[in-house]
């Protein structure tokens, strides 16, 4: 799902995010809290209402900018007390508190707060994070209050296939609307990765979603669904977008790079999004050169088009019991890459 | 007319612009001759077909920004001599090069390339420079080629209204499709410049279009309609859109301001443009001081729809013959504002 750090997914109107055919994005409970505001948001009607997008979205938790933005100050039980990295102010984060700013945003679904810790922590930090993260967990779902929202749990856990497997057991017991991997694609080696997926996933409910946080590149995603998830948020159509960088069925391409300065075909020549119809590549990186409003605007569009097409193609390869045709033509595609 | 810098009126897609009833775009000779060069854009079919917008464009001299970025070097009979303000690279505008830009940009109107003295030049040197600009537009009109371009002269002659007057005079005899006052909104004080268009209105010829270069504010233009001027162009909507300026029926507000923080309002409660039909200013506030990319989007639309309103409704009045009161109610609005 498209990211919205600051209540907009980048550079895109609700109208495009629609056209490109957004299911649902994703907001940044950090962001939010920070600026505008929780509450602020919440007396305006809430996060759909605010920014105008009426589809489904989905907040995370806070964790992972807190761990990752914030200055961090200290982890304890009771819960997370950090600076903001705009101001400085101090504040604290819990399960309960985070619960209730997502409760005043009020996305359709919303996450347990976790600790995330970094890949290259031990065994004894993982286990005993995890632990207090699958406490939290419970916590979570006791502090929530409204029954219009559904409450995911986020397995962590680390590279260690017992914690990853000890964090969803005891979720589970818990009793979660869905079930996240959180953790991954954080430095960790691709096999990693695909290997705590595998581990996961005969654990998992058949009938709740499965949702992998933070992936990832259409190879991830191509290898996440082909290992059982659903649900994957990711910034990297938008933020490569605005970088220059293009995703095409052949591969991805740098818009930056003078051999595309005479260029008349669009970005993708199988590609039939409103960018691809209309503009070349030579009028594409004339606009990146210039750092050009427009340049943003248009890269993302196409990203985000690709990454929601690559996504219904899969559905519907799925429907027809074809995956595994559609995975191999996705890598063969990219094969014959010559760009 | 919305002035497109860099092949692209700043945030605006084409559809956009046709939304908010762009009739015509400037495009500046100067921005597109250092980058990404008219002959590249030539050969990618002209500036219509490069950067999508198949309505009609106008390109200036090059001569207002050769004199405003450029690190100029040296002004001569011959051209002016000066420093790409990008990579210090040396380059020579003469009114024949001039021209041959404009034809290879292919714009609908091209205009005469001119010197825009200081406005505190002195009377001798605005003479000699306007005197040179009139050499200059006998060139142009000579160097022309192309017959599917308007070419216009620009009246030059400062505050003095007696050079003003030679200058349109001598315009006149060598004959243009249209006629433009360049060296206004230059740093002079607002009477001048109405005394200016006061004085060369009489002599313009009433079958050709008129056009004051680099104008304005919403009351400069009503003020330059009120004296029998056609055409403007200025980046005013769209860079004070960037800046968080908006214009209403009222007067102007800026988005930054801490009343707005909860306002659910839309930027003008008397706008039915997109972004009032369903963003309140709250939100519109959010987004500028998050410095994301949808709020010059949003703002800038505003802006240009209010611009482009605001001209369709004075020519509406024109043909009513009800001019004199639509400008009387235009005051009247403004000093009702209670922002």
């Amino acid at each position: 799902m498209p990211v919205g750090t600051q209540a907009t997914v980048k550079a895109m109107s609700p109208e495009e995010l629609r056209e490109v055919k957004s299911q649902i994005i994703l907001a940044n409970t950090y962001h939010l809290y920070i600026r505008p505001g929780h509450e602020l948001i919440g007396r305006m009607g809430g996060l759909h209402e605010f920014m105008r997008w009426p589809g489904p979205i989905l907040t995370d938790s806070g964790g992972f900018q807190v761990f990752s933005l914030g200055e961090l100050c200290k982890i304890k039980e009771e819960g997370v007390t950090f600076q903001s990295h705009l101001d400085g102010s101090y504040h604290c984060i819990s399960p309960e508190v985070s619960i209730g700013i997502q409760e005043a945003l009020g996305a359709d679904i919303i996450m347990c707060f976790d600790e995330c810790p970094p890949s290259t922590s031990d065994y004894a930090y993982v286990k005993k994070s995890m632990e207090m993260t699958t406490r939290w967990a419970r916590r979570c779902k006791e502090a929530k209050k409204r029954d219009d929202q559904a409450l995911f749990g986020i397995v962590q856990g680390g590279r260690f296939h017992d914690l990853r497997e000890q964090s969803l057991r005891e979720l589970r017991e818990i009793g979660f609307d869905g079930y996240a991997l959180g953790g991954l694609s954080v430095g960790e080696e691709k096999e990693v990765m695909y290997s705590v997926m595998e581990c996961c996933e005969p654990l998992l409910p058949e009938d709740h979603p499965r949702y992998v946080m933070g992936i990832g590149t259409p190879e991830d995603l191509i290898e996440g669904i082909y290992r059982g998830y659903d649900m994957f948020d990711c910034v990297m159509p938008t933020r490569n977008a605005r970088n220059g960088m293009l995703f095409t069925s052949t591969g991805s391409l740098n818009i930056k790079n003078s051999r595309y300065a005479e260029d008349r075909l669009p970005i993708d020549p199988a590609c039939d999004c409103y960018v691809c119809r209309n503009y070349s590549r030579a009028y594409l990186r004339h606009l990146y050169r210039s750092g050009e409003i427009l340049s943003s605007r248009f890269n993302t569009y196409h990203n985000l088009h690709y990454y929601l097409n690559l996504m219904e193609s899969a559905r519907e390869a799925i429907a027809q019991g074809a995956f595994a045709a559609f995975r191999r033509e996705f890598y063969n595609k990219r094969q014959q890459n010559d760009q």
